[in-house]
């Protein structure tokens, strides 16, 4: 399928290995010394999502494009669509993907770098998603 | 005219003091202290732009509507379209706002808040503009 997002879609994830289905990865705005907020667009084929994980700085996500789910560890799965903006604080474990039935993209805001760590645990599994 | 960006319109611009033309804020997500990266979507008329100004902690720009125009003191104007990040250092000098003929919407993203302040200068001049 066609899918273009606002701010690209990328190359294949070089992060694969800690997500469940095919995602892709496009580079924004580098990691600045003064800035501390580099950004990049992540794009999930239908069902696709990260493993569960949690940043030591925490993440925003701006979703732009399709429709989405984002789970904070023991909450309830969200429903994402553009204009949808999350912000998760540090150390909450949490994951995001795309829908069953639709591309999702959204761009991830960094912030805290370069001491922001990302913790990758175990993947979402399909009861977990649905 | 209907202009619907992805991040939403919001209400007429309080700052318009500092602007140029009719603009729009949309605040997203709000000052965390862990997370020290709030943000909003500002909406521009054709023609409007802010004055110049800088950041004393930098400004990141995300835009996804519409045509615009960025330009840093002493360089050329640039044309943003959707999909354009801008991510200006500290105390750089700058404006931005729409196209002549388009309206323009840009997620402006303000890291190492809450000490990032905006020091506004003069108007940005027919002229200058173009």
């Amino acid at each position: 399928m066609r899918f273009v997002p606002v701010f690209g879609k990328g190359e294949p994830n070089p992060y694969a290995e800690h997500f469940t289905g095919q995602t892709y990865l496009a580079p924004l705005n580098a990691y600045s010394e003064s800035l501390k907020v580099p950004a990049a667009n992540v794009t999930f084929e239908p069902c696709a999502r990260t493993d569960w994980h949690k940043h030591t700085g925490g993440q925003i996500l701006f979703v732009t494009d399709g429709e989405g789910r984002h789970q904070i560890r023991g909450g309830e799965i969200e429903i994402l669509h553009p204009g949808d903006v999350v912000a998760v604080e540090p150390n909450v474990e949490h994951w995001h993907g795309a829908a069953p039935d639709s591309w999702f993209s959204q761009v991830a805001v960094t912030p805290n770098a370069p001491d922001n760590k990302a913790v990758w645990l175990e993947p979402v599994t399909d009861k977990e998603y649905k």
